[in-house]
Formats: C-alpha cells, sequence, structure tokens
C-alpha cells in the first residue's frame, strides 16, 4: 500500500485507453496493494452517465483486459471510489463543476490533496484542457501536488511539440509534467541498463571494437484498427520511432549516467539522441525505407491518395567515439508478419574463425557465425545469446548455437503491465521511465529532418502484403551492407 | 569409412578398460562408419581362449557398456575380425608367436600394414611392452605404421614418469607415442579453445582485468571400486590433478596458439603449466586441502595406516602477465555427493554495483552477484551464463539468473565417447587430443612440488563423510578468501 494519497482523473475516461490499459492497470494495482490507501477514480466523458453506469462498463473491461483473473468483491472496493464526471473539456466553463465535485469527494482523497491528471485524449485536446486547467486555478494548489499525465503523440513534429510543450508549462511547472512513452515501463526496458551496468561482461564489449550493428525491431500483426483518421496524420516514424524506437535505441547506447538518479538517465539520453543522424555518405534511398502495405488506402479514415507510412527502416550512426562505425538499423511496421519489439547487439565475427571453418563444412561463411545477443522486449520478455561451438561429433566443423533466459519461465509471476509500473511512479513523483522535454525536442528534429531528407530524395514509398517482413527495401538495405536482419 | 587400414592389438584385451570401454568405442565406431576398411582387432591375455570364446565375451560387453543398441548383424560383421591371442607379456619369448600370428591374419590387415598397440595394462608393464616388441621388432615396419597408444598413469612421479619414456622411445619414436588423457577426448574438452577463439565476446574478457578466478571441479560419485591397491598408490594427486585437471586449466587459460596446428596447441598448454604453481604468499594448509574418505583403509587392497588423499583442492596462481592475481581453485574427489566435472569462470563484479543493490534487498550481498561461466564436461555437456537482471516487478531489485545451452538437449544425437574420438584419431594420426610429453613432464615437476611442499608442512589429512562435498577446510579455503565453490 503506497503511503501517499490521490484522486485520478481520467480525461478520456470512456475512450479505448482507459477501457483497455488504465482501468486494468488501477484494477492490478489494487490487488497487489499498489494503489494510496486513500485513492478515488474520477473518469470524465461527453455523455451523462450515472456512477453506477460508468463502474459497471469498467467492470467489464476490467474483466476482459486485466492480466488478473477477476475478483468481485476486490472490484467493488475498487468500484465504490470510482466516479463518473460528464464535461465538454474544450469548454472553459464546465471545469468549475469540476472543480465543485472534486471537492465533494471524502476527504483525503478530494481536491485538497494530490491530484492525477491523465490526458488519455486525442492530441488536438491536450492544450486546451491544459489551459482550461490553469484558467480554473486546478492546475496547482497549496494542499497537494497537481501532476500531469500526458500520453503520446506530444505533438506532430518539433514545431508543434514546442507550442503544445509551451501551453502546457504555462499551467503545470516542468517537474509536475509526466510525458509517457509506455515503452519505457515495459520490464526489458527497465532493465537495459541494470544489464549493461551490474554486469561484468557487457560494458566492456559495449563498443565499436566490438559491435558490428544494433537492430532494434518493432512490428506489429495489427493493422491500423480504427485509428485510420489519427494513423493517416501520423505514421510510422511519428507513432513509433521518435518515441519508443529511439528510447530503446537511447538506453541501449548511452553512456554510463554519473547516478542513477532520473536526472543524470535524460541527460545521458539527451547526449545519445543529439548524435543520432542518419548514416553519412550514402544515397539516401539506400538509409530510409518507407513502407505501406496494400489496401491502407483503403482503410476506414484514411485519405485514397495517402502517402503515410505504415513500415519505416532506417539506417543510423551514433557519431560519438563510442560508437563511430557502428550502423544502427531501425525497423517497425503494422500488418508484419511477427509481431515482436526486440533489441538485437550484433558482436564482430573474430579476425581469426576462417582458419576455424573447415573445407566442406556446412557452415563456410563467417556471416553466419556472429554473436548476438538479443534483448527480447516483448511479447515475450527474455535476454538470448548465440554463439559458436564446434558441433558435436565432428572434427571442428563450427555451429552457432543458442543460449535463452526467459523471463516469464524463470519468474512465475505476471510481469506487471507497463501502465502499472507507470501510474505507480506517476504517484510516488519518480519520473525516471518518463521522458524529459529536451529528449522530445530533440527526437523530434531528427524525425523532421529525416522527413525532409526522404521529401527531397523523391519519396519512394514501398509496398508491401500483409503479414510479409515490410518491403525488400528493407531487406536489401542491409544485404548491400552484407548485413541481414535477425529474424 | 576411414581410408586407412590397421590391426589394433589390444595389450589387456581381456581387462576392464577393454570391456567398457575399448570395445564399445570400437563398436560404435563399426556402426557409425568410422572404422577402417580393413580393420582387425586382437586382444591379449594371459589365459588360453578361442577367438569364438573371445568375441561372446566381447558382445555381452558391447551390449551392456555401449551407449548405442546392439544390433546382432552388425555385430557379426565386426567379431568377425576379431582375434584372441594368448602371451605372457613379460616374457619376451612369446612375442616371436604373436608375429606369427599377425601374419596370418588376411592381407590388409595383416603384420604388412599399420598396427596400432594399445596397452591398456597396469602400468608396470608399460615398460616390458614396449621393450618386448622392439627386441622382437614389433615397433617399427617399412611396410606401414606402428602406433603406440598408453593409458595414464604415465608414471608415479617426474623421475619414473622420465623412466618410462625413456623406455618407450627407445622403442618408438616421439611422434608414434600417443599417451591418452581420455578428458582430452571429452567435447566440452575439445570446445574449450573453440569457445574462447571463434567467439567474439570471450577473449577480451578472458584475462585478470575481468576474471576474478577459476574453479574446476572433477568429483566422482564412486569410491575406488576394485581399484583399491593401484589407488592406495596413487592418490587423488596423481590419479586426476596432474592429467585432467592440469588439461582443463591448460585448455581455459592458455594463450592463443599461432595456428590450431597439434604442435602449437601442445606448445602453448606447455608455456602454460610452466607458470603453475602455488598461490604465494599463505601458509600451505590454506592452499593445499587433501582429504581421505572414512573407511578408505577398510577398503580392499588399502593399506589400513594409508595416508594416500582421496580429495584434493588446491589453490595456484598462473604466474603469467594474463592471469597474475586469478586465484585458481580445483577440486576433484572419490566418494563425493556429485558426479560433475566442470569449468567455472567467476568474473569480477562491477564496483558499481552497491549503487544498485536496494536497502532492504534480499540480495544485499555483492558476493551473490558475480557473473559466473559454466563449462560443463560431463555428465551433461553445456555452458551456462550466470548474470543479473532486475528482478520482475521490483522497482529496481538485482538478481541473478541463468541462461543456459544444454547440447544433448539442443543437438539430438548421442556425443561420441571419448574413446571413440580418441581411437579415431589415432588412426587417423592426429595428435591434438593427446598430451605431449613435455607437458606430462612439467605436470610431474608441479604435483612433485606440491606433495613435497605438503609433507614438508605436516601432511595434515582431513576426513570427509562419503556423499559430503569433501573437507570443510576445502570449504574454508574459499570463504578465507571472501569466495565460494559454486554448486
Amino acid at each position: 500500500m503506497i503511503n501517499e494519497k490521490c484522486i485520478m482523473i481520467i480525461f478520456g475516461g470512456t475512450g479505448d485507453l482507459a477501457h483497455r490499459k488504465l482501468v486494468p492497470a488501477i484494477y492490478n494495482m489494487h490487488l497487489s496493494g499498489q494503489l494510496p490507501e486513500s485513492f478515488a477514480l474520477l473518469g470524465t466523458g461527453r455523455k451523462q452517465k450515472s456512477h453506477k453506469q460508468y463502474r459497471h462498463e469498467l467492470a467489464v473491461s476490467a474483466k476482459k483486459y486485466s492480466s488478473q483473473s477477476f475478483k468481485e468483491k476486490q472490484w467493488e472496493t475498487l468500484a465504490g471510489n470510482i466516479y463518473y464526471h460528464d464535461i465538454d473539456l474544450q469548454d472553459n466553463t464546465g471545469y468549475q463543476r469540476l472543480k465543485e465535485t472534486l471537492k465533494a469527494l471524502s476527504p483525503g482523497t478530494n481536491s485538497e490533496g494530490n491530484i492525477l491528471y491523465y490526458l488519455a485524449l486525442a492530441p488536438q485536446l491536450f492544450s486546451p484542457v491544459s489551459t482550461n486547467l490553469k484558467r480554473n486555478k486546478l492546475n496547482a494548489s497549496p494542499y497537494g501536488w497537481r501532476r500531469l499525465l500526458i500520453e503520446k503523440p506530444f505533438g506532430y513534429n518539433l514545431a508543434s511539440a514546442r507550442e503544445l510543450n509551451t501551453v502546457i508549462t504555462e499551467a503545470f511547472s516542468e517537474e509536475n509534467i509526466y510525458r509517457i512513452d509506455h515503452y519505457l515501463g515495459k520490464e526489458m526496458l527497465q532493465n537495459i541498463l541494470v544489464l549493461r551496468f551490474v554486469n561484468c561482461i557487457f560494458e566492456p564489449l559495449w563498443n565499436n571494437n566490438y559491435i558490428d550493428n544494433i537492430q532494434i525491431t518493432a512490428s506489429e500483426t495489427d493493422g491500423i484498427g480504427t485509428r485510420g483518421r489519427y494513423y493517416d496524420l501520423s505514421g510510422a516514424m511519428r507513432d513509433m520511432v521518435q518515441s519508443h524506437l529511439f528510447q530503446m535505441l537511447a538506453l541501449t547506447a548511452i553512456e554510463p549516467p554519473a547516478q542513477s538518479d532520473p536526472h543524470s538517465v535524460h541527460m545521458e539520453k539527451l547526449n545519445l539522441l543529439k548524435t543520432i543522424q542518419l548514416w553519412p555518405d550514402s544515397p539516401i534511398e539506400e538509409k530510409i525505407v518507407f513502407g505501406q502495405y496494400n489496401n491502407f488506402r483503403a482503410e476506414q479514415g484514411v485519405s485514397p491518395d495517402s502517402k503515410t507510412e505504415t513500415f519505416s527502416a532506417l539506417k543510423l550512426t551514433i557519431d560519438n567515439d563510442r560508437w563511430r562505425g557502428v550502423p544502427v538499423y531501425l525497423r517497425t511496421g503494422k500488418n508484419l508478419g511477427e509481431k515482436i519489439a526486440k533489441i538485437v547487439i550484433q558482436f564482430k565475427v573474430p579476425s581469426n574463425i576462417d582458419s576455424h571453418i573447415l573445407p566442406g563444412s556446412s557452415l563456410a561463411d563467417r556471416s553466419d557465425l556472429p554473436n548476438l545477443l538479443t534483448l527480447k522486449v516483448q511479447p515475450r520478455e527474455g535476454v538470448v545469446f548465440q554463439f559458436n561451438i564446434k558441433k558435436p561429433a565432428t572434427m571442428g566443423e563450427i555451429v552457432p548455437v543458442e543460449m535463452d533466459f526467459c523471463q516469464p519461465c524463470a519468474f512465475l509471476i505476471n510481469t506487471p503491465e507497463a501502465y502499472e509500473r507507470l501510474l505507480t511512479d506517476a504517484i510516488m513523483g519518480d519520473k525516471t521511465r518518463f521522458t524529459g522535454w529536451n529528449e522530445i525536442e530533440c527526437a523530434w528534429s531528427i524525425v523532421d529532418n529525416i522527413y525532409q531528407e526522404y521529401n527531397k530524395a523523391g519519396a519512394y514509398l514501398h509496398q508491401y502484403e500483409p503479414g510479409s517482413n515490410g518491403p525488400q527495401a528493407a531487406i536489401d538495405m542491409l544485404s548491400r551492407d552484407n548485413r541481414r536482419w535477425w529474424e
């Protein structure tokens, strides 16, 4: 039980994110004693609705989406502290009524305590809500903290992100703004720095002397579902690369933080992001591959002549002493053959290996034999290390084999969902697993630059079949370098 | 099928080694097509016996001890080329009759071809047999090679080993002498150099900057069985350390051989053995622990006041630039709780780890958290790597976990027995997996020195319970250094 008190207000409390992720996470936190002793949840929506009706709707979602089994009695305890409030968020006048509602909540969880605002909204509402909270003096209080949790996308490009940041920082101080990249709440991302720095064997090898390339993949089997209108305005770069993929890359590649406090980690991530560029000295089409799956243009909400990329593969460089010369290959897309997020560290092949490969061996190719360290982020967290041995019963044939650590197999507990971790952090005031404004700013400027180069080069959009590995051009990008994506 | 022809003569063809190891290995080689097309096996013994009777006795052993199922028809093909010859090996006169027998064998496998002599005998017979072969001109031939396979123990100490070597090198040239250490035929020992040198990640860490200590264990659950008389004259040091444990250590620790030919590997092993010493600067009883299991003195063939060690643990140093300061702990014994042979490389714990260990964590002790690389030699070959992760569902508790590569699980084939590998090598003339004379000489001088220091210090012999981990003093040896044996 957390020794804090708070009300959590979900703006967008009837939306998809609230139903599928936030309320199931809160229910799990309730079960595992991670909620404050005094806690109330207030969801808002446009429609009028009774508390009872809202509680009932959330119960259905908790049943459906929680990773835990549904326990009627425990749910009832939680549901007694769940409230609904209808409001038109664009209309300033509704916020006074919200203030009254908050006051009426029981002591300990009323407006004289701590309030967590969660913006589970369409991005265009981030600014008006923030402004209206300020106008109605809901943004700060002498009685407790007021924290703003804001979902990605944080802006659409560098300019709009800056605009948004100006508006919200007028209402909330930087320390009270929690910008969510839910990948940072995933167990394996929390684990990257631990793996790197509390083990003796990785850090000495973690540089361009030993590492040949870094590959980060976040592929989805789903298409865009009902989010066609949003996605057509966004695309794979804005939706995934600017946030999740850059964060995975940053944690993989940062210098050791001086300390493990959030500020030191943010500073190192920022330093790292500043050094990311497109790979120099090759034509743009060899380092940017955008793809669109067949029939994307026929999806609901998508423009019939859409040029939005649903797939993106990039070849980047990290321009610092540790990584210079090591290509970073990123890849993400919708409607692909496999749902997976992973980081593959490909080590160099020792120069003497040719003398160990026997003539006539089935593996006469050194490109089959790099050591690979794979960090599996989802769906099943784990670490896999590929290395070479003498094939048993042969004189000296070299074959690659794998060692596997499967986290859910080793720990027979349900790994907490990212949102459980992040909500707990926000209530506790721990900003480690949230994205700093400077990081977002820097990530947008890289993305803006990539779009610019891409458009300048002619913006060629490759088609790909749903269920495939993406466009052939993404495979060619690596084979041109005598490399391959490790599937 | 090997494109060589040969007769293999087992001196001691009715003994334990022939029945349990050699003939089952030859039967397996026959099944897998590893025997020469023209091959005959001639076993010798003191008793008179018909070929038929001998073949029958070997069939029983092949059934009992081969890792492969017994196939009547295939056995019969092999058995047709198995012969028996009675001889008193100490008596020179019998060898002329042996010569006649060889001549009478079918062309391709008669004495005008290649002959492999296997000394599966009590050590005191090595010299007379070698001498008698020479006297009767069975030691060399213009028609084919004559190779001598000689089982350990190669001598009892440095002086006797030199004596033996003088005798056998009078009969056979060094290139035709194959000194067996059957551990060198084990898959995982063949794998050590591959692991080290065809993977990018191990070699950079393989030194005193990153490695804290090396632990080599070869423990047996068996007692001494019927070998009491031999064992009482030998002991754990002579029986295991001088041969198997030093060979495991040598392969683990040698410098990269300039080439992978046998000569280069032998030279590097020799260079390594030359640098091995007892750990300096501490009392002898802190670096030599000898033990004897309770009731050893009551075993058949053992002297009632025997001081022979059935357990030995040592703390050694390798006095070169790569390893200076890294203790090597060796341990071997009879009648212990677990049958296992393994090499554990313990890496250092990063100096920053304390800042990652949360107060109140169940693992508040950095001594729990070294990275460990374990090479499992037997009974199940494999590689295990222990590393640290953030414990799932915690804020940042560090826990050690394991990645495992199990060779027999990955390759669904029966790993060939060491003797199959070694017999094939001897027939092919590949000396990589045999011990060079210089290595044996060097190993004996280390062992002689250890016995000398031990006796000088008072020769304290610790008792231990059968089925235990050996004497407490062996555990204390490491805990005095704030270390532990990794079980």
